[in-house]
């Protein structure tokens, strides 16, 4: 099973501010914009052959921003070859389940949901081969 | 000014109870393990070679884990070439300065801390060259 960790995802509340923001500081770009039904995620990382790590910046359409600790974190993602596979291994080690794999309606991938020891929320992503 | 993200620092409430999940289930390993007086930061990332993002996980010796928004995430962390640079960008951004550049008591390193538009604490490291 690849495993690979795509970043944290925060949630802010105005992602285009936060976008310019860590554009004009950090030099950050925009890898991919995603629109989901009820938020926007964006995801910033290093120019093209930089190193470092993404992280990707989540505004809730009915939210001004993070009001309790569950929701600073929206979660870490990981992408993988199998999720099947890697969902099972986070069960076998204690994790708490949230959503089992299930095929995306909106993109071609398998997702899967689970919480760490601490609560903190872990997308699993499996993306077409 | 070289600027690379080095990951998201969350706090955790049982450090080696992270280190453990986040091996075993998705096969980080230990980069760094940075013991200070009143807490401990563990970096975990790829295996060698490998792609991906680093997280670091954080423990204070006083606390039994997040209890408010401002402390499930302790901070982003930024490694730069120049502190001083990127301290007076991140003000000239309108980022809230926390600490300016100042030269750490225990390792080698020039921190600064701002944070973001939405609050965020964000490091900036400049390490020797």
């Amino acid at each position: 099973v690849q495993v690979q960790l795509g970043g944290v995802a925060l949630n802010v509340a105005d992602v285009e501010r936060s976008v310019a923001f860590y554009s004009e500081v950090f030099g950050l770009e925009v890898h991919q914009r995603i629109p989901l039904p009820a938020m926007t995620e964006v995801i910033v990382g290093p120019p093209d052959g930089a190193a470092g790590s993404s992280v990707m910046l989540v505004q809730h359409d009915d939210r001004g921003g993070p009001t309790d600790p569950s929701e600073v974190v929206e979660k870490l993602y990981f992408v993988t070859s199998d999720v099947h596979t890697l969902y099972d291994r986070a069960m076998a080690a204690g994790a708490e389940p949230v959503a089992p794999p299930a095929r995306a309606t909106a993109f071609p991938v398998t997702i899967a949901l689970v919480r760490d020891p601490d609560g903190y929320k872990i997308e699993l992503v499996e993306t077409p081969a």
